[in-house]
């Protein structure tokens, strides 16, 4: 969700893969980026999950963000990037950063269009300790209810002991903090046409230092993200083209990574309390690294410069679709069930939360407007009950 | 929340106070009333909050609940009653029983009259271990939006571990599954119009057996509860009229009973991410088990009886109060606050989501519709920014 990636660690949740990590876990892992805050104790420990959630809850404060008036050319300091001395502008990091902002500016200009008259609204913000984000939000437009696109860059330090766990739990290393540095976009769309499907994706870069002190001990580095599409009504020819721009964008690099991250793309955005998939899935991947690290860079950044093409005609087909009450009261349904996984399941929003995030960047992914009606049952073999069942079943598109 | 109490287990979070609590700990504890499922594996261990999640998670199949046509005369199963053998009709378990039926009764009754039109929908349903529950609700009616009003009887089982915890770690002691018995009444009542407020009660009481195998422990048992209101607009004659009938039901047992009952409350409805109490408050209490058993159900009683003539007269007064579209579309953004509280902070329902419960009944307690904006702020001194101000910094009514 967006900038939930500004305020929360996966640390603690997913350790880069090539360490620890395995599909099962991969499952419940972060939608967003997620790390230590600057500002944590060195003392926390990581002993249980409630131990360290007490702590992070007592231990935890965040630097409150500073409203700027201008956007910086960059977030980066050099004085923290490890290819600053040689080559700062080619770093993996100002490359991503600069794919970033870069999406932001093609994916809002074109949200604009699309809309026909609504603007952005943009929030400039720094942290004291280096790092900052642009949150740029459309609200209430004639196309768009609520649309978030947001990018961060941050810094951290990650608690040693949150480090050797993702090193292996018997290390007898003990490395000082260690820094860390974080990026990402994230953006979920929700146009008012109840024909018009919601969108999410969210594309993100993590880093940690080499630990000074720890002879040996690699730099870690891994890339995450996906693009998911939420209808309330289906529409075949959309689903299809939605997921084919996908499986493309992903053929480009590897065959097994369209299958591989469909599945799990539908496995993470799961309503467990419901048996329901949010909605009709798409990419989701997380803990990337067991690649060539400039393929992955080139991968992120086909991933999201492909919501355009995957969006766009999407809404143009579907903006201007005459619906009745009904069909209005069924989206709001299905937005309240975005909300139930947003505030229930997914990490970085509710790790976020908890921790001191910026508020109002971290729920900009909550719909304008949303409903619960008790035991609401659509009639079988309608269209809204077609909706369930493929949230329910997840389907093959292509 | 309504009949999350059918679902989760206090047991992890709140051991009964004469053994464990503490003032600090009883803030983070449900608002509901929680149990282990009958079903739950015997071998769960109280190791971490995390490994007791994933394995409550894996391990709680919940009993699905079944449909009933006919409301029985009690839940109750006389071979489960301790004191079923001398007088059933006069155990706790079944005085407590009669006492929240006959609440859900009057309740209804008056909320219906209020409505002038409206009749509440039953649903009543029972599980196959035992136990059951009777929900009501009434949609969309000319007063209420949504008005649910719940009661349930259950039955489950404690796996040892959580009774050696409840009963001090280092007890040497090794029972058995420990049979427990939970019932109570839980409701929220969302009306229409913007100045008329959202209140929601809740009264339960909990018993676990004596272990057979351990000569000496004790039978345990508490009660908790609460009642609280959730205005979009302070009107302070309607405030201090809710907080003086909770102030005399209190008074009637204990004067220490309503000021330590009302900071609870203020603590416990707390929405950390947006430092605010999620309404005005009114009274909160859990693991009561300190005073004379009889004077506690008293107290309860006394209580959930206090709900109509502390809310039905604000009702009156403010049903029918003319109102914009601006005090409507305020009074959407506060019901989201509701639901924000409701999934990510209230035990019962978070527990409840996650383990299995009557869904339904659970997520009756969200409003039929929210609303979020990107970054509202009431202008200073407004009517919004009054309420706004007193869900910061708490006050004293009376």
């Amino acid at each position: 969700m967006p900038t939930a990636l500004l305020s929360t660690s996966s640390s603690l949740f997913s350790p880069p893969s090539s360490v620890t990590s395995s599909s099962s876990t991969s499952n419940l892992k972060n939608s967003t980026l997620c790390f230590f805050p600057r500002t944590i104790s060195p003392k926390t420990h990581i002993l249980t999950h409630r131990q360290t959630s007490l702590q992070v809850r007592s231990a935890v404060a965040i630097e409150k963000e500073i409203p700027e008036n201008e956007k910086p050319d960059t977030f980066l300091r050099e004085s923290d990037d490890p290819s600053s001395s040689s080559s700062p502008a080619s770093s993996v990091r100002a490359r991503f950063e600069k794919m970033i902002r870069d999406v932001q500016d093609s994916v809002c200009a074109a949200l604009e269009a699309a809309d026909g008259g609504a603007k952005f609204k943009e929030d400039v913000w720094s942290r004291p300790g280096g790092g900052g984000g642009i949150s740029r939000v459309l609200q209430d437009g004639a196309v768009f209810e609520k649309a978030g696109v947001n990018v961060s860059v941050v810094y951290g330090v990650m608690p040693p002991e949150a480090y050797r766990a993702a090193r292996g739990e018997n290390s007898a290393e003990k490395p000082g903090p260690v820094p860390f540095f974080a990026a990402g976009i994230s953006s979920v769309l929700h146009p008012k046409n109840p024909f018009a499907p919601t969108l999410h994706f969210n594309y993100r870069y993590f880093e940690t230092d080499a630990p000074k002190d720890v002879p040996g001990a690699p730099r870690q580095w891994w890339f995450g993200g996906g693009t998911d599409l939420t209808p309330s009504y289906i529409f075949e020819d959309d689903v299809k083209h939605f997921h084919t721009v996908q499986k493309s964008a992903c053929d480009k690099f590897d065959p097994t990574f369209y299958p591989r991250f469909k599945k799990w793309c539908d496995d993470y955005f799961f309503i467990k309390h419901r048996g329901e998939r949010r909605g009709l899935g798409g990419i989701f991947f997380d803990d990337l690294n067991d690649y060539n690290q400039e393929m992955l860079l080139s991968f992120a950044t086909e991933c999201a410069n492909s919501v355009i093409p995957a969006y766009i005609p999407i809404i143009e087909r579907r903006k201007d679709t005459p619906f009745t009450e009904q069909h209005k009261a069924w989206q709001q349904l299905r937005r309240g069930r975005y909300v139930e996984f947003n505030l229930v399941y997914d990490r970085g929003t509710t790790f976020g939360l908890k921790t001191g995030g910026r508020i109002e960047s971290i729920l900009v992914s909550l719909p304008l407007t949303a409903r619960w009606e008790y035991d609401h049952k659509p009639e079988e073999g309608t269209e809204e009950w077609k909706l369930l069942d493929a949230c329910i079943n997840p389907k093959e598109w292509i």
